[in-house]
């Protein structure tokens, strides 16, 4: 805390972001007058119009982390020159998305060289990562870095220690080159700061990216990284995952590693935070995972379960439970279209479809919403008064929190178990069940500012249950995709959000669903996604 | 609540003790005068001397229970004829060390006529444990039977629920046929409450039989059962089993399930409690392990872990880490000669055997002893102050505690994380190992009233690490079991412990030591328990 002493959040943040901007190297910051307008609100082919990359950058930043693997192992690439078209890429990417917070170019570009030459003289690679560049979010501890989290207070803070997980995918031979933006203590569904400010979503800067690991979606979607590394502890991989139309799986708590990954709420058990894969693609994502698995992370981590990585083979006609609707928010227009026409797909592969109920869904919101701001919110509020940051109006119920005692936190357990049991009841009763499908946000993306209601995600939090989140390769249309005339919302959130949904602005915007297993069910979701997604294409 | 409106605690413990009494047949109370004098102390025999059990019975009751399901498959004994004699000699079992707490002898036997029946009509069993009584804990629940778990104001309530074990165990074959005593809360380390008294310890009645699970632990001393259900939340199994000699495997969290067992303290999540069996060889321990775990509890309890039973194979050669003293509570000489000799025997068949220092664990049982009050005590309380109940004297840190807010627990748990890391680091540092042996308590086994210190059991439920008890082989003996003339106590409970050794009480009583693996190792600590025993033997 020494580095703030003294200082005032803004001075924090402008030291942060002038930090920030200062390590980008000089040839690659682009002057004000050639970033595309304020007005361009697609900015993905911004990296090919800059001009920056030569066609060779284009194609290595273009590909899939399993491509890039491969590329490398064959001898086809050097992990220098991948990590070079990554950092440019990267550094491109934040100038109009302002996705990262923490550059760390001259150090990949020197481990990439160090790769290369373990390759050249051994003929083999280090680890099936080997070259592969890999972002993380900001929240993963690198020594001599800081891990914000959104915090102005610990954003000038160098780590001393190193997230496991960092640890792990170096040894398999990942480069980690930069840490991504994050909302205020990783609790906003959005991810704006006062330290960083606001990422934005480069498919249409008028829409938010997600949260908390929307550095990480803006980074991936804009081919600045092809694999990230984010958390989840009420839908922080999935909705930023939705938002911008990429992959991203949350695993059951401990499956992966998670030691020394900061929060802004340590010590909150009751709802596990976890991390995993962000991605273009299921196969990318499944890499990851099984390196990572592979590494024995148990014997690392206390709290990783020894569970090796598993085969499975799915049924040919895996049955789904659909969830249509969580009976608090209505999925807009072009959600609602998605599912309907995902489900009819699947059914004419010949899938089994049941309807599901959203029994439970509205107790685990609430649960859920307790469990986060049972400290009163005074972990947040500790580290904000370091430097005198005020809370951020989305932070209002953390502002407001009174705290709990402990008894009855034991109580709000005791609900959640009862919970947990009537859901597994119901999953059992339901023989066969492979997976639930169902929205992963409400939105296609919602507008900067208007990301209201975790409800979809948050449930699989509280259950810990397993789950992905795929674009369908369906696309809002603003043409077909309007509340229906006698939409009657479920409450005033609902109404608020149907009066929020702009179809012109969602126009084009990639649809993504979700679709969730039970616990601990990580490599059966991964290869049901990984159906799913052909059958609809 | 109902069934104790209005009633006094002492009119409960009347209630409920007469209720008990009057539940076992007329034909098999014993008469005062026909019950060993209060001097005698080794009550082991007495089964045997009562006359009430007939030659078979008592071959029956002796037999182990991977024999006994074998001659019930094999249509050498009737379940009927099994549980009768177990139903018998339970009842003397209890009328000479208080064990039981609730009888289901008729609901057995109706049962056991039903197994048989289906094994005549289809010439097979319904599972692996057809015909097998299985005994309960207290806390375990019987729709129409109470679960009293120590408190007079519980021990009239009859329960609406079936745990899930209990269900798991019967779908089985197993046949559930009497509940055992516990002390109040599950949470002391001997078997003594204000409405059923106190549990003894047959092989020498002025010791303890342990707790919180020593009425099953005397119950299985005393042949009255040949496989036990019990829980650990601080030692609760490995206690019980190593003051009377007998084998049990404390699991982690998730590997069995544990819903709807009743608790003292429900949600209280941070040191979870979990259930494991107790019996008279490793064998029937893993005869129920796999049992339960080969039927899915994971799709029934929400808390189960999905990891099916494991082939273990041992290094020929294992390597141990020896806990020789936590710095603590100095062991008694009978468990430092035992730990010795065992090392030295092991150490002759080839074991790789290190020294393992107590780093960690008197901070361990200080956060134990935190998470337990953390709620002030007001679960406890607010139980006792039904009936008007006293807090018995044991728990007086339960009475004196004061409320923790969620703030303070969070603080708790990060404390925790950083301890079990190092200690994973510790043997993730030491190459190949196979397990820490250790003590399992200080004790062979203390006099009722002087078991004082959980502290080496306790270690292993913060982490979370898989641990067996197992008797040697060797005895405590008054010739050789003598405080060194030097001894140097580590503190005032240290030479409290040493004051309170009798060589002469616990002369003859068989002393256990305790396994302990990583987390969820459950196989391989049974396979390494079974071949120590016979490496030992």
């Amino acid at each position: 805390m020494a580095a703030v002493q003294g200082l005032d959040w803004t001075d924090v943040a402008a030291k942060a972001q002038t930090k920030l901007i200062n390590s980008i190297p000089a040839e690659w910051r682009i002057p004000y007058n050639q970033l595309p307008p304020d007005e361009q609100l697609d900015v993905t082919s911004f990296p090919k119009q800059s001009g920056l990359l030569t066609d060779e950058e284009l194609k290595i930043t273009e590909s899939f982390a399993t491509e890039i693997v491969g590329a490398v192992a064959a001898g086809e690439w050097t992990a220098e020159e991948v990590t070079r078209a990554f950092c440019k890429r990267a550094a491109i990417a934040h100038q109009v998305t302002r996705c990262l917070t923490v550059v760390l170019f001259d150090e990949a570009i020197s481990q990439a060289k160090k790769l290369d030459q373990h390759f050249f003289r051994h003929g083999k690679t280090v680890g099936p990562l080997h070259g592969l560049p890999v972002s993380l979010k900001d929240n993963f501890n690198i020594p001599g870095k800081p891990s914000s989290v959104g915090f102005c207070g610990w954003a000038l803070e160098p780590m001393r220690h190193e997230s496991t997980i960092v640890g792990i995918l170096r040894e398999q031979g990942a480069i980690i080159y930069v840490k991504t933006n994050v909302p205020t203590a990783m609790m906003i569904a959005e991810s704006v700061n006062n330290c960083y400010g606001r990422t934005v979503n480069p498919l249409n800067r008028a829409l938010t990216s997600g949260g908390s690991s929307g550095g990480e979606s803006a980074l991936i979607a804009m081919c600045g990284s092809p694999l990230g590394v984010g958390t989840d502890i009420g839908g922080s991989l999935r909705i930023p995952a939705a938002c911008t139309g990429i992959f991203t799986i949350r695993p059951s708590y401990g499956r992966f590693p998670h030691f020394d990954a900061r929060s802004g709420m340590a010590g909150q058990e009751a709802v596990g935070s976890v991390h995993g894969p962000m991605a273009r693609s299921v196969a990318d994502l499944r890499l990851w995972a099984e390196s990572v698995v592979n590494a024995g992370p148990w014997l690392r981590d206390p709290k990783c379960i020894e569970i090796p990585w598993r085969q499975v083979v799915l049924k040919p006609k895996p049955k789904l439970a659909v969830l249509w609707d969580n009976g608090m928010i209505t999925p807009t227009p072009p959600v609602t279209r998605a599912l309907r026409n995902a489900v009819k797909a699947l059914k004419s592969k010949g899938y089994e479809v049941v309807d599901w109920s959203p029994e439970g869904h509205e107790e685990a919101s609430d649960l859920l919403a307790k469990f986060f701001v049972a400290d009163g919110g005074k972990s947040v509020r500790s580290i904000l008064e370091t430097t005198g940051e005020p809370f951020r109006p989305e932070m209002k119920d953390y502002e407001d929190a009174k705290e709990l005692g402990v008894h009855g936190l034991w109580q709000l357990h005791i609900q959640r178990t009862g919970l947990s049991k009537r859901y597994l009841d119901r999953w059992a009763a339901c023989e066969g069940l492979d997976a639930i499908l169902g929205p992963t946000t409400p939105y296609a993306a919602p507008k900067n500012g208007d990301f209201k209601s975790v409800s979809y995600t948050g449930v699989f939090n509280i259950l810990d249950y397993t789950a992905t989140s795929f674009p369908t390769g369906m696309f809002a249309d603003k043409e077909v995709d309007v509340y229906p005339s006698d939409f009657q919302p479920h409450n005033d959130l609902d109404d608020e959000t149907r009066r929020d949904y702009d179809a012109a602005a969602v126009h084009g915007i990639p649809i993504s669903l979700q679709l969730t297993g039970r616990r601990l069910e990580e490599e059966k979701m991964l290869a049901l996604t990984e159906k799913i997604v052909a059958d609809l294409s």
